[in-house]
């Protein structure tokens, strides 16, 4: 499994045998991501955080993980307001940034990026998201959470439901599903469905999605109910978007459908895709998936920058 | 005295005996906090600085407090402009934030925050001010502050000048102040006296407070003299302001009809409420007061998080 | 060579001695600067870095720097927003962060900030820029970066050039370079030529500086060529701004003429001045001058501090 010194630029990059050791490691690292435990396997080691846009979530959580293992963060995501702003190209930045890290952990607006990054770069770059590109250690969060909630990923029925069109993390997460051999349910408007490229990739891969614009037809079915934000901004008529937004929130009255096992996911933040009250249900993993953010990430910088958690 | 993972949401959720057992600690720790001597007894841990509206000094302090004992700090300031702008609810950021750290320190504009953060935390939360409401280490550091001027708080007399109505800061520390028996001052206009609810709280506790609008009447029976500044907004009529802020205008004058060992103590930063004359003064504890937070805040980050600087 | 507890304000401050020392001090960390060697000889230490205006390179490396070595920066970048604009003065703010830190590195717009900061710090003041004024770990660092890739600094035939007016950053260069005995090489047009005053003292230090406008006359003869950035707004018209910054753009037409073991300098950001062909060839050093901000600031901070990285 050698990540030592390696780019992260999208999940495509990563085999199966790749996804599950970084799964496997993360699950050693609940401890250290909770701080009961604390080995600082990357002191001395500094990590460049260069946002050229705001993602508190990723952020934060890179800042977390990187702390807990010693590891320093600095942070370059005034960025914009700075160099960038007196015309300094993005090649030049990275080189920058650079010299003065050991990893570079980039989001940005503009799909390619962080390729762009990763060739300029001599240390290794995560792509923590590059606009309608990819996003892959939001991925590895989200197949960790199934993963530790169900016990195995294979076979499992996934329902993703919301925009599929627009919402790059059930892209990047439908690819990496179908490696699994998980059942996937595509519920959307028709409007909001999973575009044609993804979904013939994964139809390529083996994968049999089910299409769908009825949520109530499916759940009863649903292992994880995978919910995403649908942007009133994609409906030229708000009476549209109010329709369309009220079919698909969840509430306790849906989930009474659902498998008593079955969990609900969400990239967050969440405005009311989900109603509060499925909050205290045991249903609700998306907080735990927001904090599997810092094990995945500890997992990930330790695999790239030669920390043994193990040692 | 057992801090270990509880919130501190306001000063009046602490006994005499715990407010003197955190004070004591303080003083352990001023060669740590001078880094004089250095000891990581936090290693590890995460502080979730969560700020709603800026407060450098307290922001700092905790910074600073926190990496001096080896506990990292992830900033979410600059939270109002992302998640909390997609509309994110406080008790969602606060379930985020929780599963990045070991403990979070939030302060917010609005009064009761910091109850509700507690709530739905499952780390400590440290009230770091919220509004009109309390800002509990803020009054620990300025009893630090007079306990280690004058020996002890016992009996002290303490005159509070200034804006006495809206300022958050002399709300909490009359309030404190009179479990130890002190002697209160009250010198305002009328108009910015101290509001009838934390008056009369302070009255039933055994206190019998002095009210004044005349600084020279009683300047010569102090042994502390906390100054607050005043603010134009208050006042309709700016001749008024002018009137009154120069009456309380602290100045090697009138300084001279003070005890020689009274201090002057100010919780910055400071506009012309004291000239700079009397910064070179044996009067003045406002900058040392400043560096309190940080042995102050080192302490009761080790009562909360379960650091022993004496192990 | 003491330091210890030193203000750096100006390298005027520095004899040729203490810059010889810290630039073996700087080749010493290099490895420390890259991560493949640990020693946190800073560990407990807290260095606060106030930025009143922008600073990219400064302010990373700095983190970075002090990062690697244990020490926590806690960043008042954003106190122009709060307690300054609350109208705090400097003095406040400086006595202010010097009771949360044990070392202050100020940049600040106006020139003399950083004398009056060292004023009323108990503790160190690094000036990282002040207007007009000094910027002494830049000139270190362009200094270190000379002496590693030719050995030494006597004798070098050093060419300077674009706007050498308004360029603080080659304004100290100059001046540190006639320590060593350097032959300087002036190119500018006559608007933008070195300042009199400047001009006047390396000359007083025995520097015998020549003066043209023409790069291709004086190329040849080069060791190193420090290229700096013509700014638009110097030119009241627009054409006259296009010709001179066409004549002193850098590509690989003109280096054809420059020794083999030329190399190109920048202290970055660049627009134009230097063509991306460059980057490839062995004359470019920019990237690896950014990078020896690090060890530079390692070693200084060393040497202020107290952290001997050799023990």
């Amino acid at each position: 499994m050698d990540f030592y010194d390696k780019d992260l630029v999208s999940i495509r990059d990563l085999t199966k045998e790749q996804i599950n050791y970084l799964l496997d490691q993360s699950e050693k690292m609940i401890p250290y991501a909770k701080g009961e435990k604390v080995k600082k396997v990357l002191d001395g080691k500094v990590l460049g955080n260069l946002f050229f846009e705001p993602s508190t979530r990723t952020k934060l959580s890179f800042e977390s993980a990187a702390g807990r293992l010693g590891c320093t963060v600095i942070d370059v995501s005034e960025m914009s307001m700075t160099s960038m702003s007196k015309g300094e190209t993005l090649a030049d930045t990275i080189k920058m940034v650079d010299g003065y890290c050991d990893v570079i952990v980039l989001r940005h607006p503009h799909e390619g990026a962080a390729r762009l990054a990763a060739k300029f770069s001599e240390n290794p770059v995560i792509n923590a998201g590059d606009g309608a590109g990819s996003h892959p250690t939001q991925t590895l969060l989200d197949l960790f959470t199934m993963r530790s909630a169900k016990g195995s990923l294979e076979g499992l029925n996934i329902v993703l439901v919301g925009d599929l069109k627009y919402g790059r993390t059930v892209h990047s997460l439908a690819e990496a599903l179908t490696m699994f051999g998980a059942k996937l349910t595509l519920v959307a408007p028709e409007s909001l469905q999973m575009p044609k490229d993804i979904y013939n990739h994964i139809v390529e891969k083996g994968c049999k999605p089910v299409k769908t614009a009825v949520l109530e037809d499916v759940i009863d079915q649903a292992d994880v109910l995978y919910v995403t934000r649908i942007q009133k901004e994609r409906f030229p008529d708000p009476a549209e978007y109010q329709k369309v937004a009220g079919t698909y929130r969840i509430g306790n009255a849906i989930l009474r459908e659902a498998k008593s096992d079955m969990i609900v996911m969400h990239p967050l933040p969440r405005l009311d895709e989900i109603l509060p009250e499925v909050d205290d249900t045991q249903h609700a993993k998306y907080f735990e998936q927001a904090f599997n953010g810092v094990p995945v990430r500890m997992a990930l910088l330790c695999a790239i920058l030669g920390g043994d958690i193990n040692g």
